[in-house]
């Protein structure tokens, strides 16, 4: 069974909002094992969208549409539809009372074009909206189904999960499951030049590679009858995988390396602090992003001046003088003196140049030192994340500064570390 | 001139990511006086992407596309176009020259599926890509131009704005020139409201509201023969606007909070320092995203648990017990500490309950305290910042928090501060 989306309003068209209800729809399609092949948006124009509604039809067993359900003259979904489908319009006494009701409770005075919202295409399933006025419905004739959603994303997403999903689910009864395995240290077409033939030979679960800034994800997806079974095609791969890359993979489903790092930091009651210098405080700032952070992360601190490397981290000024401040020995000095002083049991640092000036021909822009330091044992990683001057460098140079300090991290939790 | 959307993408289609590209490229073609009635998503397919490259060359003079430009097997947008052009294929040198540039300098090997990126419609105008390996370009043919983007939205972004802004240009004689006014403190309805007939009054240049996470900006975009004519046009709507909100604008074509900040303490001769708690780093993460921070910042404390702001900030024990971590009075210690330590003439700080758990009655979740101390003066302000629990309501609440830290600080050095 297929389904397509068609998202209408011309807000879209204008880029005024982005279009998170159909990647919200898409998802839970793809969750039900509904197939979802075409994704449409067009504007508050009837003649576009009786258009588009005709093509979606012509293509899919169910159509999504999403906005022109409002009160206004340029809503006109359902009167699309309806005139698609060749029904007649009628008040649905049950929208109007709830209606009615809504708006007596918020002392306000239902209007004319309100009343708009409660005539429905005759034989038409109602929808009851829990947090706007607007009523959803689902439409079934010849074989094919349209389904219409208000617009609003919090309307919408309420409507999908109490009212569609039930609705959807009398209509099938397969299962799609997806894993995501993280990989970081290796780059997309190095990741599919290894796993070429492996994805060629697998049709169910498939593997599809994604490219996020700075890791690369495989998405493992099985289609079976039950969730169990969808889970026993999965795991297998996953584990093929994992293995073909040990050094690279840092976690599955993990969500990204900060979540993965605080999740082995409590697994293994350790705690960590950062010192940052050419990252700036962006470790920090992504490891408190995670929820619960606070458990196993005690300070950071960001010694941008050479004066609070020496005053905040107790770099030794001797080393600073002889090696500078972007070297290998300043990063493990950074990396010792924020665990001492935070009393943590790991430290990570970063020093390095993110440019877009400050680089020198020992020195180049892009030249990064990571370091860890715990009670056992210390390393420090020199790196060239230089990319040529191009735009955006320096965001993409400390970005992957960041990553590689939590990868050190993180592999010295790893059991095998 | 009429264009179309063709996003291309199984992760689009699976709801893994959102269409972020079409809302952006929207907003740009509207900003270009380019109409823009339908936008399509359709997988890494090449029958059914063949299907929706004819239907959106029927009815739009440019079709522009994004993603399908990468290395691998299911990569396919530049050769489908070509085959419904019947165009051929071939080797772009230059590009493929780039690339090992590109690889060579990251110390990585070119591999064979990387070359492919490389290859060209022939008679293609191609976009080099200045964040990635995946050339953009453009064909003209029989009065139809279709523009195909890389996937990756800071990839896109910048080929849009660097190479496919002026090729568009080249399309039209015509001028267009875009001033934005920065609000911080107000939200869209509440502008809207006040400029509501201001607006409706202006054509020529035309004022369009967009709220951006924690401020709203106002783009002023005018039409006309050249860049002095718009110009013109649009700097007195810029002094009017600006005089209407003076509590509230803090720049003008400024970029973003952390950028006005760097801007004004250069300009003053100021440094700062920064005490973070609940922002975790984000603040300094911010700061030093500028380039030529180094020249101000000189460091960030991130003191997540209480022994860290006492013993790295100086804050007071009894402070801790008497008002707790999240008060005024800590607040204020933190930059006053971070100042003093750091030796800056401003030290702004936060502290607060970011979320998801911590909160109590009396300091629920969304509590934040911002501060700033100088020699001259100390102010904390008390943040409501709390959404209710809505879904990703932690980083809201860090966001705001730190915008208000910086905006305590950008004030404090404005001419009538």
């Amino acid at each position: 069974m297929d389904a397509e989306i068609l998202s209408i309003g011309t807000e879209l068209l204008l880029g005024d909002i982005v279009n998170t209800n159909a990647a919200y729809i898409s998802r839970e399609l793809a969750v039900h094992g509904i197939g979802c092949y075409y994704q449409s948006v067009v504007g508050d124009n009837p003649e576009r969208l009786s258009e588009c509604l005709k093509l979606a039809l012509s293509r899919a067993d169910i159509v999504i549409t999403t906005g022109g359900l409002g009160p206004t003259y340029d809503d006109m979904t359902k009167e699309t539809v309806a005139d698609c489908f060749g029904l007649a319009m009628e008040l649905h006494q049950p929208s109007l009372d709830r209606m009615i009701e809504m708006f007596s409770r918020s002392g306000r005075q239902l209007t004319k074009n309100n009343e708009k919202q409660a005539y429905m295409p005759i034989g038409a399933i109602v929808f009851n909206n829990d947090r706007g006025t607007a009523p959803g419905l689902a439409i079934e004739k010849d074989g094919k189904t349209v389904i219409m959603l208000p617009g609003p994303p919090v309307e919408m997403s309420a409507m999908f999960d109490n009212k569609v999903k039930p609705y959807l689910k009398g209509k099938t009864s397969k299962v799609l499951l997806s894993s995501v395995i993280h990989i970081f240290g290796l780059g997309e077409s190095a990741v599919e030049d290894i796993l070429h033939d492996y994805m060629l030979e697998h049709t169910n679960p498939t593997i599809a590679p994604y490219a996020k800034t700075g890791e690369v994800q495989l998405r493992v997806t099985a289609f079976a009858d039950s969730e169990d079974a969808a889970q026993s095609l999965i795991e297998p791969v996953v584990k093929d995988i994992t293995s073909l890359f040990p050094d690279y993979v840092y976690g599955v489903d993990a969500g990204n390396m900060q979540t993965a790092l605080v999740a082995a930091l409590k697994s293994a009651s350790k705690t960590i602090a950062v010192a940052e210098s050419c990252t700036g405080g962006m470790i920090a700032s992504r490891i408190t992003e995670v929820p619960g952070a606070s458990d196993v992360f005690l300070c950071g601190i960001c010694s941008y001046s050479n004066q609070s490397k020496v005053e905040l981290l107790c770099v030794g000024k001797d080393t600073l003088d002889a090696y500078g401040a972007v070297s290998r020995e300043t990063a493990l000095e950074m990396a010792r003196g924020v665990r001492r002083i935070a009393g943590s049991d790991i430290g990570i640092a970063t020093t390095g140049i993110a440019g877009p000036s400050g680089g020198t021909k020992e020195k180049p822009v892009g030249l990064v030192y990571a370091a860890i330091s715990t009670k056992e044992r210390e390393e420090a990683l020199e790196l060239d994340l230089g990319r040529r001057g191009i735009d955006g460098e320096r965001e993409l140079i400390r970005n992957a500064a960041c990553l590689n300090a939590m990868h050190l991290a993180l592999r010295s939790l790893s059991p095998n570390a």
